[in-house]
């Protein structure tokens, strides 16, 4: 075991390929369906708003994807991300545990999500796209494709939830400043948004909203394509240089994590970290798996595992995941990013096969535990990504309980400097917690 | 010459002494008098507002002084600071010129004002000193600070300039978040605080009357000490960890910076990047050394060299530096970081005696130089910053013009990300420009 505290890597440490784990699924995904027919999906069902290399990549049977030389160019302005140990943290836990996280706040746009923009913007600029058209919410996502997009000269169109357009205008500013577009959804630019704002001229909008409306205007223009920054197998694939870089990074420390945690939106960053370790669990060795959820949008701990729509509007595909039902509307808790009712199809099957487990908490034990981290370590979490750091912490006070050595790793998904105004709210006892409620499950999903 | 464009140290590689010039400069700083005899100031004339240790070093006469352990324990979370080539910039601006930046922003903070604000609360600390108090503009230092003194449980008290305090609120709920507790100011907590009310009630406030409030209550409580940002000698020496850095890591790149460039406010980042350098130049070598300042607030390029006041209110002592005035009121500009009348007083010394040389740019033109650099680097750059970029965008476009390659330096000082607001203006076509409008030599001024 090392005695620092920060474990970096040189350029040529940072992966060349990324990691593909359908090909070792013991048992097979199952397909996304047509919405129409609900036959399998073919992949050229896709090609209207992917381009052809991303939806190979989606079904690939490849245990690994090199990554293009000009992706790598541009990850490594920021990649290798530092892994470090918490040690100031423990000692104020009083912990015999050992924390380490990843932190991917690093980036740019502050967060994991440049690792799958950038290569979803140059697979399509090879494509010969122009313009990418996406959705966003608090707008973690967003900024990342419109960094993205600038770095290999495409034009980026956002769809911003309306209500996280006016009140996080940061967010927006940082799109626009790498010269996105940013409009408020719903919008009038599409159909879809057309018809929001006839029934309702003051929706505040929803992600659901926002999907038509991006997916929409790729459908309806040769030149434009369509972006998601989670769900998809293609995304997780993206996102693997995590876990990559981290397992590298905890041999430095000598060390093998016993938890691997990450917090769960729709499962991007969760999945980068993760999925280089499900394979090691595979292999009947590896730490347990833990992903995190806010109690009050609980997909995987308390959804369905069934085929369901990926948005509001039953425009995509149907993808067999844990689901709260696409009709499902979390309340607004301020970790914005995961507020999502359905779940990566991947990682999801990987939880019923029991390579992953969940759990959830209330957003008021979340802050309160990123607040004794960014007091202990100095790094001010995201919400999101402070839902890994409650579990994280949980698990080393159970440590101490048990009077008992634990190696944890969690990743630190991004950077809470958009996100201040939720402090404050912690801080001032203004902060609502919301249990789900439980519902039925919901009559709009289809048949498992 | 590496084909890199990221030059990162290990944790070995971080100074473990700080660098003093005062011992090296070949004329000695013409020394800090009392107010009120004009007599050179005595070193305990400085004790009540601030540790034996740190007084010491503002006079010290040794070359370096050793970093502290603790100190370095929290310098490992985020140092070393990385080196970047800014290739793509290069690429852009068709340039033969190689630009290099030493990038501050990974700081918890954002900044590079941690590398003093830590030492200095380890300082107080060991003093047995309870609380420090401060004033803050746009918030670099009070949150720097804020997260200084919780690292070394010290209760911490941010007088911040009341418009800033409204108009910047993430900087101030960033404050509260590690622990400080902020008041608008003028205040009712202190005598001078109160005077202002008492004539106008809605004062928006300044930084000289926020030095006031700060240094009024550290004299007035025992346990209380005073702590600055910037300006004085044993602030330029904790800073001196960016340029050692620096060389170290422009030596992996294989090249020697022929001119070293940064931005210019009261002289903390740029002294820090610049004082290794200054060494070599007085030893009869190394590279041009540039301060850039606001057109709007030039005291390098259109001050006069002469004692003044360091605060407003004239409660400091008076020290030889370049200023317009205590009385000079800068306008508005977006980088509030550069809006001090005066300059350190070792950095005026070292530009009297030629080692370095000084600029000043309309913030126009520095946010475009702000825009092309994130648009091709990435990283979202301060207003105060951007000015160095700016200075080293012309330095690369003379290098094309004349036709032969270059080798530029400049400190990236920190990220833009609670400046958004400036940006949009910015993009909105809304920036006013200010020029110096000249003015006499005020008669507040004391003899030079």
């Amino acid at each position: 075991m090392s005695e620092s505290c920060k474990f970096l890597l040189s350029d040529s440490q940072i992966p060349t390929a990324w990691i593909n784990v359908l090909p070792s699924l013991p048992e097979p995904l199952a397909p996304p369906l047509n919405p129409q027919t609900r036959a399998p999906l073919a992949p050229q069902d896709l090609a209207a708003i992917f381009p052809m290399e991303l939806i190979e990549q989606e079904f690939s049977p490849h245990p690994t994807v090199d990554i293009p030389g000009e992706v790598m160019d541009i990850y490594r302005l920021w990649r290798a991300t530092p892994l470090l140990r918490a040690r100031r943290l423990e000692k104020a836990l009083d912990t015999p545990a050992h924390i380490y996280y990843k932190y991917e706040g690093t980036s740019p746009a502050g967060s994991h999500k440049p690792n799958t923009a950038v290569a979803q913007a140059y697979y399509n600029k090879r494509a010969g796209i122009r313009r990418l058209a996406t959705e966003t919410g608090a707008g973690q996502w967003g900024s990342a494709l419109s960094l993205a997009c600038r770095l290999f000269g495409l034009e980026c169109t956002v769809y911003m939830v309306r209500i996280s357009y006016d009140q996080k205008p940061y967010r927006r500013m940082m799109m626009r400043a790498w010269g996105g577009e940013v409009f408020p959804s719903p919008s009038d630019r599409t159909n879809s948004g057309r018809a929001v704002l006839a029934e309702s001229p003051d929706s505040p909008g929803s992600l659901g909203i926002a999907i038509s409306e991006a997916v929409e205007d790729a459908a309806t223009h040769a030149d434009t394509n369509y972006a998601l920054g989670s769900v998809l197998n293609h995304v997780m694939l993206h996102q693997t240089v995590i876990g990559q870089e981290a397992r590298l990074q905890m041999a430095m420390a000598g060390e093998e994590p016993e938890v691997v945690i990450g917090c769960f939106g729709g499962g991007s960053n969760f999945g980068g970290l993760a999925l280089p370790y499900v394979l090691e669990r595979m292999a009947g060795k590896g730490p347990r798996i833990m992903a995190v959820e806010p109690s009050a949008c609980p997909s995987l701990t308390k959804g369905t595992f069934a085929y369901d729509f990926g948005d509001t509007a039953k425009l995509t595909p149907l993808i067999k995941m844990y689901t709260l039902g696409h009709d499902f509307v979390p309340p607004g808790i301020h970790a914005g990013g995961l507020r999502y009712h359905g779940a990566s199809p991947l990682l999801s099957h990987l939880m019923k096969l029991g390579y992953i487990e969940a759990t959830s908490y209330p957003q008021t034990p979340v802050f309160e535990a990123a607040l004794q981290f960014t007091r202990a370590e100095g790094i001010l979490p995201a919400p999101e990504s402070a839902h890994a750091i409650r579990a994280a912490v949980d698990e080393a006070l159970h440590a101490r309980e048990a009077g008992r050595s634990k190696v944890i790793l969690f990743c630190l998904s991004g950077h809470g400097h958009f996100d201040l105004g939720s402090y404050e709210s912690y801080l001032s006892g203004k902060l609502l917690d919301y249990e789900y409620p439980g519902r039925d499950v919901p009559a709009a999903l289809a048949a498992d």
